[in-house]
Formats: structure tokens, sequence, C-alpha cells
């Protein structure tokens, strides 16, 4: 067994679609744009989403320092950062067989902040390639007092878990001779034609990381 | 002020960007699918992604009484529900200034376990109505056994933020004159055609709630 399973991050409730694999781990981590990240705020829990990085066994979040989740994870603050793909709406005979095919990852940990200035512009890089690959070789680096002004914060990979669901419905043996459709209405993400900002300078030509962009 | 805006859900990082409107944070809560639910659990955060209903100014979540969120959420747990809406990638001349076209919602407050059998009847009816509009007219109904063993929570819509970005990037000044494309790449969900469960019985159509499922 993987030791990124932990009993924080054990599959409980279906373990059958527990999952502990590095590989598909970070299969997930690298397909999806926006993670929901947790962090205890006053005793309170806090969701917030946010677009993220991943470089090996190592996640990435980016802020301003004055974001409440900034301001608390630079004390190691302990991070909960969950990433769902949501791949299908799963439509059963019951409605309490009714389900979704996703694949979701958990990584639990202890936030660290990242000082070093190379590493910080490294860093962001990665983020903004995560999100749109290849854009990287289109904009201006980032300058020294961008990166003064922009916090970066690691969490390492060390305690996760995959959860993933796939196929037809499940029902209750009794219920299969019910004249109701049943069946997958698979979902994924739409890409709509590029818009130009109003501003952009004339005859600039939209480079292929856009018009090729999918997920 | 609207009385959603609290200390604790108030926008503080990009103040523009928050709104406290009830039919602007139940329009957004009723397109989304899935929320991100944390909880504090052994004191750290946990973010579990969970499907959801809307009914009036409460939320609600189901699961099976097993599942860590309802055992905490059972004690009047304190619960952060977050629901995120892709919208688009923004593409600035700069990459700090990448940003997302998103709408999201923060619901803040303690959970209650909801007792009744009609009513949890009725909000699982209403659960599954969110995700498939039109399904409750094609499923048998929940059996009495099924409603005993499924926890109901409720959530109410007290404590309440919205976070809204909208349009193409925001650049410094001086990057405009840039030779750089910039611009927004639309996101949406996109439906496959619906795959029917291997053991549908013969001659059942697809019922239009199905081909018709759009978001």
């Amino acid at each position: 067994m993987s030791e990124l399973k932990t009993e924080h991050t054990e599959v409980r409730r279906t373990p059958e679609r527990g999952n502990y694999d590095r590989e598909v781990i970070n299969e997930i981590l690298d397909e999806g744009i926006v993670a929901h990240v947790g962090l205890v705020s006053r005793e309170r829990p806090v969701v917030i989403p946010m677009v993220y990085g991943r470089d090996g066994d190592t996640l990435y979040l980016h802020g301003s320092p004055a974001s409440r989740l900034l301001r608390d994870g630079r004390k190691g603050a302990q991070l909960c950062v969950t990433v769902t793909l949501l791949d299908g709406l799963v439509l059963a005979r019951s409605p309490l067989h009714h389900s979704a095919n996703f694949r979701s990852v958990v990584v639990m940990g202890e936030a660290s902040l990242v000082e070093d200035q190379a590493d910080k512009s490294r860093i962001l890089d990665l983020i903004t390639e995560h999100v749109v690959p290849g854009r990287m070789t289109e904009v201006r680096p980032n300058t020294d007092m961008e990166l003064k002004s922009t916090s970066v914060i690691s969490l390492p990979i060390d305690e996760a878990s995959a959860k993933i669901r796939t196929g037809p419905p499940v029902d209750d043996d009794e219920d299969y001779a019910l004249p109701n459709w049943a069946g997958v209405i698979p979902l994924g993400i739409s890409v709509g034609e590029p818009v130009p900002d109003p501003r952009l300078t004339e005859g600039i030509e939209t480079p292929s990381h856009v018009t090729d962009w999918t997920r």
C-alpha cells in the first residue's frame, strides 16, 4: 500500500473507489484547473477556489499576501486541497442510486511559504503553464517587484488519495425490471471561441496555445 | 448592505468582485452541480465534493450516516460550502495578471440533521431534481428503509457571499503596447451523447430530461 494513504486520506465511505497510486493522483491534478483549498480560520472551515500547479511531488498555490489563505498558510497551516473532475451524471432507477462519475484528489498537509525569488519565479511560471500550456512563451517575465508582492505556498503531496467512479449505474437487483431509462450523461469542459481583448494591438494573431487549448 | 455579508463571508481580497445579493447567490447555486464542502475534522480542514440542492434560503446535502461529514455535521458542525462555476481563462500580457472568469458562492454556517421522514423524502427528491430536472417523474420513489438509512443535512443560507469576475484581462498600462495576444478562452460544460445502461430493458426510449439536459 502506498505511503500516500494515511488515517486522514484513507477513503472510508466507498473504499473500492479509493486509489493511492501517485501516477493516478498526478494525472488528475494535472488535468484539473481549479482546486478547492480548505483551511481552518478562527476555528471555522473556509474553502476557496484557486488555480494551482504541480512539480514532482509538490503542489503549489499563489496569491497576494493579503489573502486569508496565505496569511494563515504562512504559519504552516494545515491545508486540504481537493480537485474534482466531473465526468458524468449517473442516472439510476431509484433516486438514491443516482451518482456521478468523477475523479477527485485530496491532498492534505502543512503549507510552507516559498521565500527564494528564483524558486518563486519558476513556480509562478509553472502555475501559468499548468492552466495554459505554452503561455510563458508569449508573455513577458515577472518583474522583481511583482515577485516580491506575490506569495507562493508549497504543499508536499505526501498525504493524498484519489477517488474515482466510472461506469453505468448500479441498481438494486429487483429494480432492473423497472421501465425507467437508466444510464450516464457524459460531461466535460466545453471550450468556446477565444475572445480577443478589446485593447489588443492590431495585427496580433491568436497563437496556437490559445486556439488549441483543451482539457 | 445585505445581511448575508458577515465578518466571515465578506470578500476582502478584491471587494469589487463581492456580491451579497440573495438572487445572485441563488442563481449560482442553482447552476452548480458539485459543491466543495469544508469542515473541521480533528482540527484539520477536510474538503469533500458533494451534490446538493436548494430550497428557498436553505441548502441541503445528503449521504450515508457513515460519512465523515455527516458524522460531524450531526453535532451541529460548522460547514463552508463553496460552489464554483468556471466561465473562462483570462490571458493577460503579464503572468500575474492572468486570471479566471468565474462565479463562486460561499455559504457558511452550522449544519442541522433533518429527522422528519417526510421532509427527508421531499429534500432527497429536490437534490435529484437539482442535478437532473425532471428526473423524479421517471424513477420510483424512495422506500421507508432507504429514507431511514440516508442522512440529510440542512444549512441555512444566512452567511453567504458570491464572487464574480467577468470580462477581458486587466493589464498594467505600459503592457498594452506589448506584442502579446491577450483575451479570454470561454469555458463551460460539454454534454456528450447519453450512454444507456448496458442492462437497460429493451424498448425504453431516452426521455427528454436526459436528451435535453444542459447547464
